[in-house]
């Protein structure tokens, strides 16, 4: 079985109940056994889908303890496909989503999931990134989605290039942001290495 | 039949479902044929409406379906009767429906309606004006009242003068409101007048 | 029958169906008679309470009509435990629960009930205390909680230095509360006996 499986364009309650039952009918070695359903992450992006969460949830997690297939762990709110469900421009600042991502963070915080938040393509100006990942948190976002991620879906599909969030993102801005996360990661190894090598966990020299 | 229905203080599914019966009942002509169902507007001007927005919204379009006499076409948010509805006064900037406003936005345009926004009746404040009309564009709100229908609201219940949002309307309020519409009314003209008469479409001499 | 019952972490519809059943079960001298109900406040503490309360305030007031029992009459949100529960930090100026509380307010205000506003402890920054109420009153709130409240429960409980919002709370902080409160108790009843003895409700010299 996968790693994880994410549901893009859920719009309601049946979308869940169809993949369930799709995966139950055609998955050949099904996972069994206790804590082995595959963990699922659902996508959230129209006004429809929405308003109605909390059932779409309550859908998942009901399908999830009956048929022990999948585990929904987390939601993602897509900014770009929600803005275009209302008819509203992105803009910088966000406040066209402000009112949507707090219900979101709400709905998917109400039922203990993962709340990731929309994606941050302008990732030079790291004050403004500040602001966006700081505002996130305090609506009860958990996570953000980067553009790493979004290279991965496109480049999956074949293309180089991608027009995202109406800039065209070409590979040295897409090898700029994986050199930041791999930065990171180096620097969450070497936290994990300090903790895990006792000695009160100083930094290594 | 009319050429609009608008049904005013909705409250609940159940008022869709009355109005419906009520025609049913008592229209002599009604529409008949593909297309021929009328437009209706439902007023949501309370907090209990606001929050049973997808239910009255589903209602509306299913009773649609099933009779064909109306057809939901959009919502508008009545901020007088909301505010007093909620218990709080009405400011210039309108902060205390902010959080409403973008609620039923996405409440009406979530089934692909028209969401049209309160009224502003300070129409001389053109860069207030413009800063409403912003923001409602931002929540999603796809057009706004204007003082003329609340005049012609209240002039086709008989009165002259009338209290808006604690202000006195007088008649040259009224005509100046009414002579603006008028400007725009021959712009848009105009501008359909010249990309109708084709020749790239550019402004006529 | 007590004065008032509050209910706490309220987290669905059949948390007050309990309630009602174990008062008529075990309530000794059950209040009868018209206008005898207990006047009932909800607490609403948590994301899935909140997004729950259209359903969890149907079900007191249908419980009130069928029992006599109970009486809802308010709501207060819990913000100390709401914010653990969507697991955001509480900041002063409580950017974090904006969009939770002017859903709360409107709920509770949809069924017209009190809708009270979470805890200011800060009560010596008058300024302040002044914008969070303010800001509260434009949401639809009619009420809010005062540190005194806080003092009470934990002095009930035994407790004598209590830490609230991650501030220890000492017995002046305490005092100081209890006198502004007292003040405010002894201009209410000045401003009700002016206005009790007539003579246009002037201040008594």
């Amino acid at each position: 079985p996968p790693d994880v499986l994410v549901l893009p364009k859920v719009e309601s309650a049946d979308d869940v109940a169809w993949l369930s039952g799709q995966l139950e009918r055609h998955w050949r070695r099904p996972p069994s056994g206790p804590n082995s359903a595959v963990p699922l992450i659902l996508m959230i992006e129209s006004a429809a889908a929405l308003l109605a969460m909390p059932q779409i949830l309550d859908s998942a997690m009901s399908a999830s303890r009956q048929r022990g297939l999948l585990h929904p762990v987390g939601c993602v709110f897509g900014s770009d496909d929600f803005c275009a469900s209302v008819g509203v421009e992105r803009s910088r600042d966000g406040l066209e989503t402000r009112h949507a991502r707090a219900q979101f963070a709400l709905a998917a915080r109400s039922r203990r999931l993962l709340a990731i938040d929309m994606v941050e393509i302008d990732i030079k100006d790291v004050e403004h990134l500040k602001r966006q990942c700081n505002e996130g948190r305090a609506m009860g976002f958990t996570g953000k989605q980067r553009l790493c991620e979004e290279f991965e879906r496109h480049s999956s599909a074949g293309a180089g290039a991608f027009v995202f969030d109406g800039q065209m993102i070409d590979m040295p801005t897409v090898r700029q942001a994986q050199s930041l996360l791999a930065q990171h990661r180096a620097l969450l190894a070497l936290d994990e290495a300090a903790l895990g090598g006792g000695a009160g966990g100083g930094k290594p020299a």
